[in-house]
């Protein structure tokens, strides 16, 4: 059995129970999608590994498979009305993999979402020439490892919410993402909100109930 | 000299600039409040010491000044319109100070708080009488020292977003707020928006902008 | 050879030895269970593997191998009596494996147990419905990973001894159970005996030293 | 004012709250205990510092004040029927400390106590003279700093339950108390519950709680 | 006794022996300055405390004495012929005493030097204005605390070495200067020289080899 | 794809792009080189995998790909004219994968470079014959694992800038490189520039910016 | 190649070169042996890893293997006259790795040996039994796990010197053997000489130093 | 009270008891000096504080106090016959604190003592002028703060055995001696034996225990 399942949580908390299927069982992990595709409901699953989609095996064209994000969903929802962009940053090359995992559950949230990728800090121009975008967006999630520096930057810039995600990218005194997540909490633009190392599920969240305060009326 | 200003940072980022005046010159710090005072301009120092207290003398009684908050301010304006109630959450006795610190910048920035204090885990019923209130806010702080263990419990049953401002309240291996940071960043109520150690200030900049952000259209 | 076997141990101290089998060479872990049910004598071995489990081979059928626990035992002996329940709680799905070393060796050292498994804080609904028999229970054993918050939870309720057991799951800034480590040292619950990362083991050997003293005259 | 007070906190948990008096206002700690008096129920505040016994003034006589414990009760009971002693030990001189705020919670909290202080692993003979009273105890408490190594002698001869406390005594690499609390953590006798660095406070909880459960009847 | 003196040093590594005063016996260093002043040779003396400042009493009209830099020094030289100009950039206010450390002995080792003060990554704005005097520079010294975000993004831009000091700068989960090291070691501009926390000195003394071997032939 | 890749970074840095290979896409990264092959430009691969090296298959005879450093280049040019020799020092065997990577990369940003490997501070002697080399270079890098201590013996001897590598070589308390960084850190020969663990391409990007620092005029 | 060799060390410090053999390319391991054995000269590895003891193939019956120890030498000489038994202690039973390096090497440099494994402070009694042979020892090297504890035990009784060697033997918060180091070097037997983590090797090293000075005249 | 004395040990270990004296009661330590100077025994104080020296007042002419070593004593013997030379050497300026105690402990405990202070690894040449008492000496301590390197130096010439103490001078990154700590730790001069931060009297008792060996018969 996969675990006891919190059918209320989103009546509590507005967001879908998901689960992060690394380290479960590939076969448990399967039964419980063939329930909810055949209940109609909407399952997320995050951390997908290769054993895990194996097992999925024939339920898999029934299924909305995203692979950069390692993400399986029994569902593809539209973007719900009146939703803020949420822009979706990474640094580096290999950040891009929590990007993808931030991007796709923010789809799956029913936010529009737009992907600025491979803009770090070192070469600051490659940003530059996306500005006009980022005008558009109303929340801001960004994603890096290594030195974990442009949050700051992207804060001391932007009057949107700014969500940074720590990510494992990185080596040596970068202690599988301590380094990032240290910058980020110390980030010297304020009100920059940190989430776990990698996680990009977590982010998407955070920014989900952002938009859908947006659409609460005071 | 107290340093350079950034005299357009409210403008690009939608939150004036703040000093955090621990570690500054006394002097140098009143006099900037003078300055400020002259020009009636919002003028807002954090974490001010006893030593800044006496050197603002006289200014004194032309200021807003928050002991308990350790804050002081040239101006205290009204909420502004349309804007959700911010609720303050305090777990122990002694984090009250930080969130003070995190209610009053709420304000200045002119967001309506809600303040309930000292319903920390170890007691939940405290918590439970509280519910309504509860369901009237838009966004939720929650500063807790100790084991943190506050913003898990609040964002498993809460529709808003949930931000958690660790404090260097404990002792021993508390290592002065690691313990509630490690908590809060590791919550299993996902989306939780993390601020550094006793960063009330950070707490109350990330709530102004998702404020601002449901003020948008879309 | 497996080691120098400390024969005494159960007279001394009221505990039976017993061995942590990983890392050690898989045929002398059978060698010693050959022995033991020779003499027809209770030998637990905790965190067995695959390949000891290979090695122990046509033993098997004699032994008592409980795979989610990851347990072997020569005897399964019945509750002792007058022994106070022991109520083993999980918090997430993933540390049901910690969980069951500790009901297992709960029930091997002769107290009866209740588990009550995947009940974690964000949604504590789920928690709620089990609180009848949280009464009937004399002594509580938590297992949670990640932010570790439900010890403190229970410890807040429960007028009976807490056992809080950190668990390794969880990734990032968990740093493989340290997060709930520390959050279970730090319980604004007074009182809960702290166990080290994963050591399900330890939590039920000081459980049935409190039921033994339960048996003792003053 | 020093805070919510949780008044049903003893008749859901068995124990009555307690302040940690360190870091509160003095004049506030006062102002509670002329209350509890009035009222005349128990109130426990530990860590109490010079300028909250200076402030306590002419409240004084009649109060229970244990300086080397650093405790100001209002009530101090007589041990509950057939409550098992506890006994708690001390490593080294300066561990003392600790040790008197854990035999005093343990009288106010209504156990019998016994202490064997100032006999660490350095000179174990001091240990051996004593054995006959430890055959006599019920629950063992052992404070250490430094090695912290004590518990783990202690809890390879003992049939009771054993709870150890780390101290912050050492300097260099003890890091105020961590050293200690790894050796405890990771004991090779199993069942140690670990506490809190100079939580001698959390263990008179449990070893109390410890001795409910015996009253009970399974 | 101040301690044996190295004459050689600076015919060997090129940089003169100077002394790290804090925690030093005033009139020792005292006895030292007058010394070297009789001798008519260059002293340095770093971190020079308030006492120590006392202590040299009626030499001080002789010496040099650098108070926002608490730096004291027997000679204050021209700048070596054909040495590129250091400039020396710090990102918040507090930064300004390491940057300062920085500036003077630079100066004092013969080195042009151009300040370029709190032009910080939360406003990059103010950094821009400088571009033209950063052209000029030959080495770049940037001292940064909190976040330590601001050499990656000199690095990033710039053709010349870029020294990268961490300050202590900051609060919480800082760590005395840990998070703005960590960010510096893993910063995507690569070839960033990294100095210990708060050591101005060294950055100066760096940046000078780097002058030196410029007026050397290859 | 590989990355959005920065081509104006060489122009605004005086360094050009390289990629860190490791954890990338094997065919992805074959593609790029293909591509750059056939633009007859410079491309550098550092951290290449077995499994990258296979991927290249057909591509290798036109590249250069050297073993011990793990990097591929698409041309290996000739050292710069009037640039000074870059030492590359090592001080234990394993100590060399870092060594050669910064090696190669000094030679591929075209320095000229003098290898003296295996001469750590256990055997001071085999340092001491080289001492006449020593004299001939501009600039010297220094790898060393374990203790870490070379860099303070040579620093304390060099009239050269000195770039300290840690490596991540050692076991126990060596941290994967923490004990060796905190050591170059903590030099007490000062000026010493340092790199993250292993970080053989930062030393040579480091050492290639002081030469040409060295080739420009103040 | 393997290295530049320090054929003067023993002479210089009375110790052979010993190579640990872990990491590096094991044909060039089998090189060196064969050129050792040739030329009839001691060579020890340690920490030879299988793929070594295969490349060592038809050189083996030659050599002499210790696979309990992981060592491989050219000679093994007998214990040299007038030198003090070296008592090697292992506390648990996965710790006999680390002790018999330790033994092994011992007796290599030509120390008397004796071993008293698997006597670890849960079990003391087991200990108590061997206190003869403690009497007729000269040195004692304590290998040790988990807590770490029994060198503490040990020091209080010995007139001997003692190594403790803290072996990175357990789970969880032992963090790889970091919590018996730090149980060691906070030792309150005073005088306990520490090793790095699993470090036989050097006990055996520091013994033989001792042994050798006993041989000298004062 | 001071604590239980253990008035065996020096029969037992071959060391007198010591009190450090940080920490613990002023009058009562004047007590016990009373005490020890009435039975005319021998007692050794480490860390005594200034308010220690003022509550020995009278007592002072008869004792013996080494304020550079913060140590008291009622005894100062001869060295013993036939013990080895112990060279204790220091590195920097600030080391000399550590490096006394550890001296003033060595001719307490009856060890002829040469002292070198102050050549550290910077200025190597200071240590090399020092070559033919170093040849004199049978047991060497290295005192050394910040990259703590020297004893590295010293143990790859040395014969003797080699104690290494870390000590918390330094700064920044240097963790309050954790840097030199992990430095000695991971020597790559084998055999090193290590104490504790600044804990020169526990390398002291460890030279005794040497020389005490060196005059038995194996
Ligand atoms: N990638 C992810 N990162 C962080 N949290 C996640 C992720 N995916 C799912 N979760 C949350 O973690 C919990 C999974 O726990 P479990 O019940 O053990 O599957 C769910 O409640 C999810 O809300
Ligand atoms: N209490 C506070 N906690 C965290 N950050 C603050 C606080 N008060 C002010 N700040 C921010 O920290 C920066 C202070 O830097 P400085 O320019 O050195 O005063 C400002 O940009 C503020 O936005
Ligand atoms: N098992 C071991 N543990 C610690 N040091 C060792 C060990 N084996 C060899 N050594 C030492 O470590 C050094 C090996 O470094 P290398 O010359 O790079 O192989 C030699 O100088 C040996 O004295
Ligand atoms: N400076 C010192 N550093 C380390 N250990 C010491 C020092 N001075 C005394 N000791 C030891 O530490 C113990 C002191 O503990 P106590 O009984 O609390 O005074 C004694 O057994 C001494 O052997
Ligand atoms: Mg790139
Ligand atoms: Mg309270
Ligand atoms: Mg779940
Ligand atoms: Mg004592
Ligand atoms: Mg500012
Ligand atoms: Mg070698
Ligand atoms: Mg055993
Ligand atoms: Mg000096």
């Amino acid at each position: 059995m996969l675990g006891r399942f919190d059918h209320h949580r989103e009546a509590r908390t507005g967001i879908p129970e998901a689960i992060l299927a690394e380290g479960k069982d590939p076969a448990a992990v399967a039964d419980i999608f063939a329930n909810y595709l055949e209940r109609d409901e909407q399952l997320i699953a995050t951390r997908v590994t290769d054993a895990i989609v194996d097992a999925l095996g024939e339920l898999m064209p029934e299924l909305h498979y995203f692979p950069d994000a390692r993400i399986v969903a029994t569902q593809m929802p539209e973007p719900a009305e009146s939703r803020h962009t949420v822009m979706v940053i990474s640094a580096g090359a290999l950040d891009r993999r929590v990007a993808e995992e931030t991007a796709v559950t923010c789809q799956l949230l029913r936010n529009p979402v737009d992907r600025v990728f491979d803009v770090g800090v070192a070469g600051l121009t490659r940003f530059a020439t996306e500005l006009d975008r980022f005008d558009k967006a109303g929340i801001i999630i960004v994603c890096a490892g290594m030195d974990g520096a442009l949050p700051s930057v992207v804060g001391g810039l932007a009057v949107q919410p700014v969500i940074a995600v720590p990510t494992s990218v990185g080596y040596g005194a970068s202690f599988g993402g301590v380094a990032p997540l240290l910058t980020m909490l110390n980030s010297c633009s304020p009100g920059t909100a940190v989430m776990n190392i990698d996680n990009g599920f977590g982010a998407a969240v955070l920014a989900t109930k952002m938009n859908q305060l947006a659409c609460r009326t005071a």
